[in-house]
């Protein structure tokens, strides 16, 4: 049985386990902590984080960046890169988009500082940096809502990794009621497609042990 | 021709440009300053950052995630990611950890506190993030010798965007003199190997305007 190793609030896991779903591949999900990592997962992963994903012959493979591609090569059908060299090269830049910038600016100061911080035992959360991470978010969601008005889903004609890993980002956000949806319609909208696909189901089914998820999270119709 | 816009101390950007000189592709390199980012420039990179590459068809690709898989892709001969899956996973695995973990904990420490900070406008250096930076290499060099010991080059028996990668970082970080080599002879003997590559030799040449680089920078046997 293929087994993933995640975290419910961690972005990079949750872009893997839709994709996964997207690709209609079973696997046996197992938690991780990022504030318990037990020492034998360090054979699995030498960075000590989630996700891990073993494959069915026994393949390890961590990280999200790996796993993805890895996904993309092995179980090339259906393909959530694109066909094309351009497109998957626009695929890929919006991927990037939301791991490097997206996480940098806003799930980073967010996630990190509202949950993980204190159970890492680094001190309770800086206001500051909560307050950047809100104030950040805005022109990602203008953004989004820009190339959904020029696009069918964000990196084109079809549902894509782009897709996925920006709202793996945004539901980590959304868990915790800070993405600010009224202000943004058309960013909304898109969200709403997104979270209807049936791969987006468990993701939305998630409980974080001692943090229940904003009134809204799991509505279709928020 | 092909361009590749790029920056002297981007360690994004220099293993862009490894990468194409180890596939003996020719273009015209075109220096982007982070700090004087031209308006026409967010048309080819809406993110505003080198590298950009735009190959001989026009094909405009941002960011180095997507020019190296580009590259793999189109021009796969020879490849720096590997053929059989398992390889591919485990370069990319080491690629992610220079590019993400390595450039968090040491290369934006180092370069941006020493170098851009200042021409970006904000403000001078901060030598508690510039003293982190430098106590954090340490875990990084000895990871390079580990893997040196058990590999002829960091991702297996074969040179691979891993050792591009990482020796992208580590030159930028030479380059402000700030690798403590002498304390970690395995992961030198592995840098004077890259160093003496003819792909490198340009990363070599590179002068930063008002900034010289350390004495041992260029020399191949330091």
């Amino acid at each position: 049985m293929r087994k993933l190793y995640h975290y419910w609030l961690c972005p990079f896991s949750r872009k893997t386990r839709v994709l996964l779903a997207e690709k209609k591949i079973a696997f046996e999900p197992i938690i991780i902590k990022p504030w318990e990592i037990p020492g034998s997962f360090y054979s699995l992963n030498p960075e000590g984080l989630p996700p891990v994903f073993i494959d069915d012959d026994g393949k390890n493979i961590a990280n999200a960046y790996p796993i993805c591609e890895y996904l993309e090569e092995v179980y090339f059908e259906p393909s959530f890169l694109g066909k094309m060299s351009a497109q998957r090269a626009e695929t890929r830049r919006l991927v990037a988009w939301f791991d490097e910038k997206f996480y940098g600016e806003v799930t980073h100061n967010l996630v990190y500082e509202k949950v993980l911080r204190r159970k890492m035992g680094q001190g309770g959360p800086d206001s500051a940096i909560i307050r950047t991470g809100n104030a950040n978010i805005h022109d990602h969601l203008e953004y989004v809502a820009w190339l959904s008005d020029r696009r069918n889903w964000l990196a084109g004609d079809d549902f894509s990794l782009a897709d996925i890993t920006a709202a793996a980002h945004f539901s980590c956000i959304d868990y915790l009621g800070d993405v600010p949806w009224d202000k943004h319609p058309a960013a909304k909208l898109w969200y709403a497609r997104v979270k209807s696909r049936p791969s987006f189901r468990e993701i939305l089914a998630d409980v974080v042990l001692g943090l229940a998820p904003s009134p809204h999270y799991r509505d279709l119709d928020f």
